[in-house]
């Protein structure tokens, strides 16, 4: 422990799923940890709201009939939703907020605890919606000195899911790859990487005004899926880099359908002879979101030579191992502010993220727009 | 070359797809070929039609518009159809029938081929519609002595397919598998595999009397998609089994999206905690045929760890090499009348295989009804 006298008590949020169909996402407080010999106590200045973040927060409720409740000390916001799927949260106040970003301000007694007061750290921790933590060492990611906690809150969900694509794309044997949500905050890091690494990337943006932003960041293939030749585009693409495998956030509709069409359409241009069952060219798809929670629809124009599938971050970090991951982080840690930079449409205190105007704000998660959680503001 | 004087030409069907949107099939003469040092010629007696077939005989044709065309000599069937997606097999006369079977009554100089001279082999070619083929001797499946011709005529697609399936299972982890046409010919064969060698299975058929087809003949876990309590039966089998890996024929729809969903449930009845991602146990989903053209619906209700792609025999075939494809050759002749025996509906000549009527039966792929072709029949 330091000698920084630490605060008994913190506010922090929850979301609850109650049996009578309602989720109810609201301020409560919490008793603060003394850290164990290999921990730290962070104070969190900075947590972003990730699309990954919103299934735990409002558990697919419906945005537009969000309505205030709790008290004026501990305000609450009430969505009514389905629990389909969801019996296994029922009735228990889950802890919010994937990673974030602090300084460390109490420590346990092992050196490698102490190394870190003063620090500050980003770290994925599942409940960073809150004023303190209490973590192991190991979740945290310490920055360079200097760093903002603002800069460093989103150091683990995007960085390692750009690094981790580029990352699946070679040990697949692929050699280019296609990404459906371009302009994201984890699309503009993923450009920045394939950029520095020298990997073709197709980027699809779903907005014009996207095509001059990317551009702007020297993308090379870039594709608005809302122009009326979005299909010539696509193909022209693919056929330029030789993109097989596509990392699609968006999940419902047809996208995943029509990227594995206009690969097979390249991969069958390459080929001698009609083949029944189309080309040999393994085309992939990877669903790592659901910014469209409908269904996928897959209409099987694209040969027999195709798969796709869940991806998920933690998966491939357990797969590529300990050392690996370590290599991965201190990247993200040393370009935090160039490659991996995030902006935010909106800086919200933890009351803010309860009023429901704001829930509905960034509950539509609008690339551009992403809101970050400042737990110490008032 | 043997003593026995050959024909000079011999009757074979072509599928020919023309840019006015018309698929023709039909009978033409073709030259007979005369063996080289390593291969043989075989007389041909049965050769099935076999889903796979359909699309290089039809290619997606109208079946309710099929008509008579050709001449007395040489008969055909037109249809109307798409040419989407077809463009490198227009205007050439394709060879259909992927495998049949036969005697050999010619072979080249080579002991290996002399070896066959008299034998019944199967053998997968792409043209086996025809009354004579010449054939390099690895093509061939020696049988047994004593082996009626129409019994070795699928010894590849659907035997090598059910072998497949099996050890895709166990090469991606799984313990158990689900077949989703269980009273197929495929389906019957790989019942037959997974009893023989200790493996479950969840058969899923489309009509109650296919439940007593398969349980006659001692499969454990059916399940009739037609029933109300389908899905409940479907769980129950999987969780009985602990199958995380299904082989899908029909496509369409939205079953594999129901395998996938009942599969995430079983798996997260054995989750201690709620993850907002499901659970972690991987579930695939492999479509091997296209019973139902329409597109593939995925409710992605099924949490994150999942896959879903296209399976072929070749691949599977090529990957596991030379040395394990001729064990399961060799284990395919020596159980030809049991563990891989087929059945069907109907025989038809040459002729009768192009008849309007018959092309609309085989056309329908119903289950029990399969067609064998005897090319030697008048």
């Amino acid at each position: 422990m330091t000698d920084r006298a630490l605060a008994d008590t913190f506010l922090e949020l929850r979301s609850t799923l109650t049996d009578d169909g309602v989720v109810t996402l609201g301020l409560r407080e919490a008793d603060m940890v003394a850290p164990g010999d290999d921990q730290v106590v962070v104070r969190i200045e900075a947590a972003p709201i990730n699309p990954s973040d919103l299934g735990m927060l409002i558990a697919g409720g419906d945005l537009a009939a969000a309505s205030s409740v709790g008290t004026e000390e501990l305000p609450a916001v009430a969505l009514p939703t389905s629990l389909a799927g969801q019996a296994a949260r029922l009735g228990k106040p889950m802890p919010v907020g994937n990673e974030g970003a602090g300084v460390v301000v109490a420590a346990g007694r092992s050196p490698a605890a102490q190394a870190l007061v003063g620090k500050v750290v980003g770290f994925l921790s599942g409940n960073a919606y809150a004023q303190y933590r209490t973590l192991h060492v190991s979740q945290c990611l310490v920055m360079r000195d200097g760093t903002d906690p603002a800069d460093a809150a989103a150091a683990f969900v995007n960085p390692l899911t750009a690094l981790g694509m580029v990352a699946t794309m070679r040990s697949e044997g692929h050699t280019a790859l296609v990404h459906t949500v371009g302009a994201s905050n984890l699309g503009l890091m993923l450009n920045r990487v394939c950029r520095d690494d020298g990997v073709s990337l197709v980027n699809i943006v779903r907005k014009s005004a996207q095509v001059d932003q990317l551009r702007a960041e020297g993308a090379e293939h870039v594709v608005d899926s809302s122009a009326d030749s979005f299909l010539d585009d696509l193909t022209d693409a693919l056929r330029a880099t030789g993109a097989t495998i596509a990392f699609d956030a968006i999940g419902g509709g047809d996208l995943a359908s029509t990227l594995l069409s206009c690969m097979e359409k390249v991969a069958g241009e390459q080929l001698g002879e009609f083949s029944r069952y189309g080309s040999d060219t393994h085309k992939q798809v990877y669903v790592y979101g659901g910014l469209d929670r409908g269904p996928t629809v897959l209409r099987r124009d694209f040969g027999m030579s195709w798969g796709i599938g869940g991806w998920l971050l933690t998966p491939f970090l357990i797969k590529v191992g300990q050392d690996e991951g370590d290599r991965l982080r201190r990247r993200v840690a040393d370009e935090i502010t160039t490659t991996f930079a995030s902006t935010y449409g909106t800086r919200l205190s933890l009351r803010e993220a309860v009023d429901p105007d704001q829930v509905r704000r960034y509950g539509r998660m609008a690339t551009g727009d992403k809101a970050l959680v400042t737990p110490q503001s008032v």
